[in-house]
């Protein structure tokens, strides 16, 4: 792969994900904030899997989720994140390099396990999340492959990568590595309180570092403290090339090119598990855009991967999503 | 739970499932026989996994999955099986006591890891299984806990541990006692080619031993060698207590006390994965028998419980079987 031109490479939280069903009364007992994601740390994880009901694990992470998604959509794609060299770690590795993703990140060997994300889907397809680093906190600016990043399209990059110090200054040497090649960068805010606890910095990386912008309604409100989805549609104009704001079931806008697009989400028969949603929603974007789309098509083929994520438990696709936007979109 | 009887002990290899879909070309080109199961080494393991795609990780085993369902029923049930102290032993522990089954047996502390089982799950949802014993094989005499056999109104066998050599004897043992006690013995045949390997006996333990028989059509006519179902359900009359034959959308034929019982399959909207099916019967079957129902209404909850496994991927209970019981039967 290394001889031809990537499309995206994610860096992202290496973590497997524990999902179980809950109802919205262990979420009080437990003092979670339904929907969206807290850091937790040894003693907490597993308070709170053994707490929790039975589970599934699969392998997760937001911007490995959407890596994973763009090779399911027939796009060249690399990964960089940090796992141990434990069993989570090597159910990790396996899953992304089936999905078609290359991924070379030397293990950490310091003892410290892999990260898992104990996940509780509520009966509304709602899910909590609570993440346990682990070896993630060790991605550090080594970890950057100069040359995988100068060889691709666009650097996809988490805002949850703010959190482990290590990871951010990774962020920032991949974004340097990044514009000096003449690549893009592209960003997702990931949660409101993650915007919350970096908002100053995520100012300054939106207005004067990020080509390409994904955040969510709660988001994106958050990033510029205002209370109206349209305020912050507005606050959003002329910052980044490109920015998708998503909305849930009422679709996405998307800002690009002195234009705004609004796209309709893509109805599901059955909402199972809302875990990856807005994760593959970027595959989607991004696969359209590094294959020359224009940026409503960009939208639909988002949409679709996204309407795949939340029909099943899980975050990575079940369907090969080639095939879903080949029936969809030729 | 000590104090109080328990309705059923199960004992079998404990297994963390890895399940993933596969087309059927992938099953010949790995020269797997579809719907069986095969034993696997170390290295066997580890080439298919790694040729093998994206996988969900659930934990599984086969007399594991009916004690859960069993628990899931609202029954009080234990669990003896062998884990090694890794990643993968901890969640099958989790999973197993996050059900509501007690589970105490020691882990291994060898090094040798937990029992996985690879299963690839083909288009027409059919389930091929590829399983790795590793710690399961360490399970012996000593794991057996005499008071939990003797306090259960039904020890639960799986016919896999005729494969591992200890655990031929850890079953014998718990057979004994619990004879000894005054209480049932129930076998599940497990697979055709599992009944192969043991022939000789298995027919000297449903002849002598067995109380309570679970087999599907193929094991039955294995079992007998005989190539008709007819043929299978005339051989097995006047051996056990009671057997019960499961023919997949057939339905199940139930003997006992000097009747013959025809049950219908519960229709399922779509079938997604059988991987379980078998195990979930029983579990329902079980859960009537030792709440005092008669045979058929035995069948019934057990067709209700393989229903519930097969509408989606992995093969323990998503819908607690309790309410589900409760809303078709009362």
């Amino acid at each position: 792969m290394t001889d031809r031109e990537l499309d995206v490479v994610g860096i992202g939280n290496a973590i497997v994900d524990v999902l179980s069903h809950a109802e919205d009364d262990f979420l009080v007992e437990q003092g979670l904030a339904k929907g969206t994601m807290a850091l937790i740390d040894t003693d907490r994880a597993e308070a709170l899997y053994a707490a929790m009901g039975p589970a599934v694990e699969a392998s997760g992470g937001s911007a490995a989720n959407t890596i994973a998604g763009i090779a399911s959509l027939g796009g060249r794609a690399a990964f960089i994140g940090k796992v141990s060299n434990d069993q989570l770690g090597g159910i990790f590795r396996h899953d992304i390099r089936a999905a078609g993703v290359k991924f070379d990140t030397e293990p950490s060997v310091s003892g410290v396990p892999t990260a898992r994300c104990l996940i509780l889907v509520t009966p509304d397809a709602q899910r909590t999340m609570n993440t346990y680093l682990g070896a993630s906190l060790e991605l550090g600016p080594d970890d950057i492959d100069a040359d995988l990043v100068g060889n691709a399209q666009v650097t996809y990059l988490e805002g949850y990568l703010w959190d482990p110090p290590l990871a951010k200054q990774a962020f920032l040497k991949a974004a340097r590595i990044a514009h000096q090649a003449g690549r893009k960068i592209a960003l997702s805010l990931s949660d409101p309180f993650c915007v919350d606890r970096h908002r100053a910095e995520f100012v300054e990386l939106v207005k004067n570092h990020v080509d390409i912008l994904f955040a969510n309604e709660h988001e994106i409100c958050s990033l510029w403290q205002v209370d109206s989805f349209d305020a912050a549609l507005q606050a959003t104009r002329g910052h980044c090339e490109v920015a998708a704001l998503t909305r849930s079931e009422k679709g996405s806008v998307i800002l690009g090119n002195g234009e705004v697009h609004v796209v309709d989400a893509v109805r599901v028969g059955k909402v199972v598990d809302t875990t990856g949603a807005g994760d593959l929603y970027a595959a989607g974007f991004l696969f359209g855009l590094t294959g020359g789309r224009d940026l409503y098509e960009c939208g639909r083929i988002a949409s679709l991967a996204a309407a795949e994520a939340i029909s099943h438990f899980g975050a990575r696709p079940e369907t090969p999503l080639a095939e879903l936007v080949l029936a969809e979109l030729g």
